[in-house]
């Protein structure tokens, strides 16, 4: 009987666990997860602690228990693995009860990610969280509940707190415009914290177009978020507890601070055991997710996946990639082997009453690297029939390739509802299939008044910017 | 100077007036259309009747005023083109002024398609109408208004009439179950007429999976309107007006009826000056919407197009094909030859608080005859993170070739607002470019809990049909 050991209890690990003793029942599988949670949906955790999820639990799609008595998965939770042995082909993993050698015949890495602490003077200092666990987004949440029971909001549907309300709470700082900060900002402001947000860099959502994140910033500030753009934080400052952010130019007094400054790859189990990291600081692996070592391989938040627009190596940890190629792993192993299938670089997100999403290469130098040409246009248009009582606008920025024509990347932003979001499926498909400009802008896209325009606006975009090659 | 004529100033006609005169100013562009009202969106009919569009001149995108003074188009409305003669290159058109003679060097066909009225006993009666035109438009709303104020309702906002309200307008009767009957039932349920929809066959929307049809039928009785399948109407009943519907099971009293029993291409001018037809009835064009004469072109409503999956000339009149067949004869009029592009046969409907659409190839008979082995699955997923506060249930139906995994068809359907037709756009994307499923299983979506499951429920469909393969 052959065993396959997972390092790692969440979307990577879980997925091929799952799928590899589905397709192979006799398979041995053994799954060490450090912490107690596993398969749980970390995106959910900013709404978690926004109000609208009530309890940890919900975010969990199958129980413990469920895989051990209905998935007859050996899920050793509170196991942490301190050592891959590649040439004996063993892990021996740590837990209350002393150490455990555990033999392989397949291995998964799926260590997930961990947030960046940036060395910012004072980031030890109490109130200043970051949001990478699930016991994270416990303490979160017990803050924004005690505050609101210290200071208690009067009018509580009045909405979004704002520096310029007397009965908010708060002040708290955001550190960093992606994903996270920004999601945690409207956790926040929802509970009637004023909330400033801090970003290093010129835009929030650096990954996204210069007219998304333009688009997002200006409704941020109109939700009256105070947006800090270019402004580093240098110190979280005050006695034990944070007091105050401060920047070059500003000193803002805060009772908490959240750090949303990024992710990275959880890899010195592989990097001890000789396993190759690639360029990006993320385990490299090849198209079925195998690392440099026969039998080992690497998948979700601690992995580096092939880009579909570059064919480089790229690492962006999100969640469908991780439970998509955890699942081809466990297909593979089982004795089916499965391609994990490339990534776009895809990503979504909802600020407030708006919503983004991007796919493909946007970066000129990325685009450059990869050796386009990288030609790209912003077109603003119609969510819906114009004569048809509701809607929107919907702004897309569409990149592609001058020579060729071929559409490269996208990125869209809409109001929540007019459906940005969803719209860049089209573009992810033609991102991967390497459609060019002409070929988009004659697609036969659905169209009825109360979904879009005759022309979508995914088409108008193909349309613009084919008219400029 | 070279001299463009284009006969029918909807969607086709003037789409390729504005772009050849746009790309080449000194080409001379004469449109004759026969009515009074030029590139009008039919498609927002429905929602005037039902009130959510005030005034037809809404309905209209470019005036003609706007077409005559700002885009120096030369457009005859009153003018009825009665005869094409394409050995001497003319076609003469007649208004009140009398005939008039007009030579052309280019001539564009696109005379659209007109409502079918069945041949049914009492079809002329007082009181059936159909939606085709604007003129038809106006009328039913007229009919609408007086209902309203012949019989006001005294509790407007209870919601759509019922058989089972005592204070209902009607009832009235809708036959045919596709998109015009759909939408009309809708407009006149929410002007509180008691709707009896009858259906010839077994299902609504008869393009679309049977999975979609039902899921719409079970909402349209949720919306109590009295749906009749299986149900041919054998003759509107009364004396000059029409009083009752009569079918071989039935007889339901009714004050009028809206006929939504399709269109037909209007073909008769083509025809009699030699044009061909192809199989569908409609005129046979090429891929530069070149019909067998030298420089006479068809487009839009009235013009078959090549579908992308079967490679076979279709009929499919719906506003884009219209649209952009329309702007690529005006480009290649204008000295770019440029191909209109295929169809993939996609539509989209809202009905009451359900949205569907549907592309390519569902049609077991036409996939075998399209040379596949087709297999098709439906799925049911949620709409948005199982956790997430809002959200609902999509539908999907997939089709693929059992051999080669490609994805020949999907129809999707889900509440209004749970992206049903915006999921449909990748799906577009996937039968054009003969995506197989286990490629578009690897497609990296978008994904955040406000906007779908980690796996989208495309992606699901996918890996689903793909696993039965």
């Amino acid at each position: 009987m052959s065993t396959f050991v997972v390092i790692g209890g969440d979307a990577a690990g879980m997925s091929a666990a799952s799928k590899a003793k589905r397709d192979d029942p006799d398979l041995d599988v053994v799954v060490f997860e450090k912490g107690e949670w596993v398969s749980y949906g970390a995106c959910g955790l900013p709404y978690y602690i926004k109000g609208e999820i009530q309890t940890l639990e919900e975010l969990v799609s199958v129980t413990p228990e469920q895989f051990r008595d209905e998935r007859n998965i050996d899920l050793r939770t509170g196991h942490e693995v301190v050592e891959i042995d590649t040439e004996r082909r063993t892990v021996t993993a740590r837990s209350e009860g002393g150490e455990t050698e555990q033999p392989y015949d397949h291995l998964l890495i799926a260590t997930g990610a961990e947030s960046v602490v940036p060395s910012i003077d004072g980031v030890d200092r109490e109130g200043v969280y970051t949001l990478g666990s699930m016991t994270d987004g416990k303490e979160l949440r017990d803050f924004v509940a005690r505050s609101r029971e210290e200071s208690p909001i009067e009018q509580p549907d009045r909405g979004p707190a704002c520096q310029y309300l007397e009965n908010c709470s708060g002040p708290v700082a955001v550190v960093g415009g992606g994903y996270i900060g920004i999601e945690m900002a409207e956790a926040l402001a929802a509970n009637d914290f004023e909330v400033h947000l801090f970003q290093r860099g010129a835009h929030v959502l650096k990954g996204f177009s210069e007219a998304t994140s333009e688009a997002v910033a200006d409704h941020l500030r109109a939700q009256n978020v105070a947006l800090y753009l270019d402004a580093e934080v240098e110190a979280f400052e005050g006695e034990e507890a944070i007091e105050a952010v401060r920047t070059a130019d500003e000193r803002v007094e805060v009772e908490m601070a959240l750090l949303g400054t990024g992710v990275s790859p959880r890899t010195d189990l592989a990097a001890d055991a000789g396993i190759e990291l690639g360029k990006t600081g993320a385990i490299a692996t090849n198209e079925y997710q195998e690392t440099n070592r026969p039998d080992v391989y690497a998948a979700g938040d601690c992995a580096e996946a092939r880009h579909v627009v570059t064919g480089k190596p790229a690492y962006v940890p999100l969640a469908l990639t991780a439970n998509r190629h955890g699942r081809a792993v466990g297909q593979t192993v089982a004795g089916t082997p499965t391609e994990g299938g490339g990534i776009a670089g895809t990503a979504a997100v909802k600020a407030f009453e708006v919503e983004a999403a991007r796919t493909g290469v946007l970066d000129h130098e990325v685009a450059v690297e990869g050796g386009f040409d990288p030609l790209s246009e912003t077109i603003e248009a119609k969510s819906r029939a114009g004569y048809y009582p509701e809607g929107g606008t919907v702004r897309i920025t569409l990149c592609a390739d001058r020579d060729t024509g071929r559409v490269i990347g996208g990125s869209l932003v809409s109001e929540f509802g007019e459906g940005a979001v969803l719209r860049s499926h089209a573009l992810v498909g033609a991102v991967t299939e390497g459609v060019t400009l002409g070929e988009l802008s004659n697609y036969d896209l659905a169209y009825a008044p109360p979904f879009n325009t005759t022309w979508d606006p995914v088409l108008t975009a193909a349309k613009v910017l084919g008219g400029e090659i």
